[in-house]
């Protein structure tokens, strides 16, 4: 008899059926034994009445591996309305340890650190384990869409020569002797992509020697990388940032029912502007300000919700100082640039925008520095490179703003921080 | 107007269009010039006959980016029949400079290290594009094949706090003035997270500190990894291979039309006949042997090309004493072990196996050694771990077999070797 899941059962009312799962709870009464079975898709409940099946049962805490063949039988009372009854139970594994905390509660309220340290037991609690499907879910979203959209899928580098893109803090390594860094992003190796295929993203981790203990930073995150040539300017960008948002979104519903709406064109606010809205309501002089803090970005995500109705608000222009040197300038006003921050509820999700494509305007942006770290990136632009632009979406933000989580953890499978290393 | 792609050219026959891409090719005859233009999709031929725009186009080496407005015409002698009369060209880029080879050429025969040296150029032949597509390809039908069989994706670190994996060499580096290691393999990760979603795969770069300079190692590649839960043996996992390969080999087809035959069970042959077959055929005493040489590896695959007329062989059962210390032994003879090697066309492409499930077997397996670098890892067993396998397989190496290259960094998007860090 072949195995089926948990959901299935309902397609065998009648029948001699296989289940088989994890121990999810023993309710253990006097007349009669529930155990409830977890499997990948979902609960059942099975009807232990024969007492040497019940002795059994006793002897297996939750989280014990079983398999269980039985008969289903329609109740109404149960979950799914059947249950399976006449169970014979056989055991998988060993009889599980004593769990740190129950996973069968509706909420696992325990610590934070506690809920890390235990990770490859705390993931297997539906709200956890569900939070990883989605993430599954946002990124197949991604990939549908900009497959849709004509866009190749590569795998770049994660050792590199030197530590050039931006001003994030890299992680060195001894690399054959040599000095190598982790990447910080697949930017330059996406752009040198643009001259290939045009259209390229990658999903890969990404790592910053983040020294800063915030809610919102990690020192290994998972990235979504675009970038695509033939633009007219970064608003081409910002149109498939949409795409791909409406994408993860619509990826992200078949397993929750509560997504945002993603309205068919994101409003957008320039960085000028932006900045004396938020003056205005805060009573801050911002002006000359070059970047926005997180309390402007909350401000924002609220005025974008309340004007608009949208969780989601692109900022644009941002001034070129506080921008990486391949930023492409606004060419009526050079003090701004063609980039732009996608804000969801309040805080930041992707950062992308127009880049330089011509080699004469990156000798001129590189200008008294060494170029040799440069080589390989300037060789794409010295052979051909169309206006191109980007951006890069951070899954596990995206995730926490999605589930409301206040802690980037929450939503990351075994996080890196500077002081978590494990599991 | 919108801009259109060369393939679509023939849908637009005595149209105005506008197309832009790269100059692939020109030709400056007396009385007219070509110019064939690359785009993200393919070549088209544009007929030059004005004296202002050809000589524009005189000015315009290969690789500058261009557009081009003009009217379709049919020619039946032109690529695709259609071909743009009266051209109006815009450069997009400056001119492009001197090439380090020539790009339209058929092939691109120059010497493996000038390749890669100027890889972001090189790229964009049209034969090295294809191998990045068929990578693509074959990633998006290893993918579809599993979601297919309800399996969830993840991303797991790749920093890590201890190399207890394997004996593979990794890399080490300073976290925030700890020692972590390169993850080698998901391994601990996925077979965590059996725990939680029953069948898991990754997609993502894993590292090896690979000491040695051949034509199949790399120090960084792409691993599709699987893992799932509630197996019988290793045999369960072999058809889940199977179905991976064919799922690959189905997406490729969509790019290539030359693809090797999956069978419907790919034949397998267990380690102890392959070794005597393999001795006798060559004349060795090979007996006591704990693993196949690469020779072997190669006779085998054209024994099973005879034999079965099949591109693909499982070897099984290796011995026990040569596998990772987390493989499950054959119940019957435990000197073997329920683990396998996928051959294709002679070269491992795929390792993978049954695991030990039950906490004292990791125990026992694990006697002598500090089990603290081991702690996350057991804790998934001591609570409840069902039967389960998994394997891995080398993408590079997949797309190496397939194109029949002989060097793995010709298939590989910015290899990363003993020697080689850029670009």
């Amino acid at each position: 008899m072949y195995r089926i899941l948990s959901t299935q059962l309902g397609a065998h009312t009648g029948e001699p059926v296989r289940l088989a799962g994890w121990i999810h709870r023993r309710r253990l009464l006097k007349s009669v034994a529930f155990l409830i079975l977890r499997d990948r898709a979902g609960l059942a409940q099975i009807v232990v009445a024969q007492p040497e099946q019940r002795a059994l049962l006793e002897a297996l805490p939750e989280e014990t591996v079983v398999e269980v063949t039985g008969r289903v039988a329609a109740n109404p009372d149960a979950p799914g309305g059947v249950e399976v009854v006449g169970p014979a139970i056989v055991a998988l594994s060993e009889p599980a340890g004593p769990l740190p905390f129950e996973l069968h509660r509706p909420e696992l309220s325990v610590a934070l650190p506690t809920l890390l340290d235990h990770a490859p037991v705390a993931l297997r609690h539906l709200k956890q384990r569900k939070v990883v499907q989605l993430s599954a879910a946002a990124v197949a979203g991604f990939r549908k869409a900009l497959d849709g959209l004509g866009f190749t899928e590569v795998h770049t580098p994660k050792l590199v020569a030197s530590a050039t893109e931006s001003g994030a803090t890299v992680f060195a390594l001894d690399y054959f002797g040599r000095r190598a860094y982790l990447a910080q992003s697949p930017q330059f190796y996406k752009q040198m992509m643009v001259g290939v295929f045009e259209r390229v993203y990658e999903v890969g981790p990404v790592f910053r020697a983040e020294p800063h203990d915030t809610v919102r930073h990690l020192a290994q995150f998972t990235s979504l990388d675009a970038e695509l040539g033939f633009i007219t300017d970064h608003r081409d960008v910002m149109a498939v940032v949409r795409a791909a948002i409406a994408g993860m979104v619509a990826e992200v519903s078949t397993v929750d029912s509560e997504v945002p709406g993603v309205p068919a064109e994101i409003p957008a606010i320039h960085f000028a502007e932006a900045l004396e809205l938020v003056g205005e309501a805060l009573g801050e002089d911002l002006s000359g300000e070059p970047d926005l803090a997180p309390a402007h970005e909350r401000w924002l995500g609220e005025w974008a919700s309340h004007e608009f109705g949208s969780d989601l608000l692109f900022v644009t222009g941002y001034p070129m100082v506080e921008r990486p040197f391949y930023t492409h300038p606004e060419p009526a006003d050079p003090v701004w640039s063609n980039s732009f921050d996608l804000l969801f509820r309040g805080q930041e999700l992707a950062t992308g925008g127009q880049r330089l494509h011509r080699y004469g305007d990156y000798l001129a942006a590189l200008a008294g520095q060494d170029l040799a770290p440069y080589e390989s990136y300037l060789e794409a632009f010295r052979y051909g490179m169309p206006p191109h632009g980007g951006f890069a979406i951070g899954l596990e933000r995206f995730v926490a703003r999605l589930v409301g989580a206040a802690n980037i953890r929450q939503t990351t499978l075994f996080p890196r921080d500077l002081h978590r290393l494990t599991p």
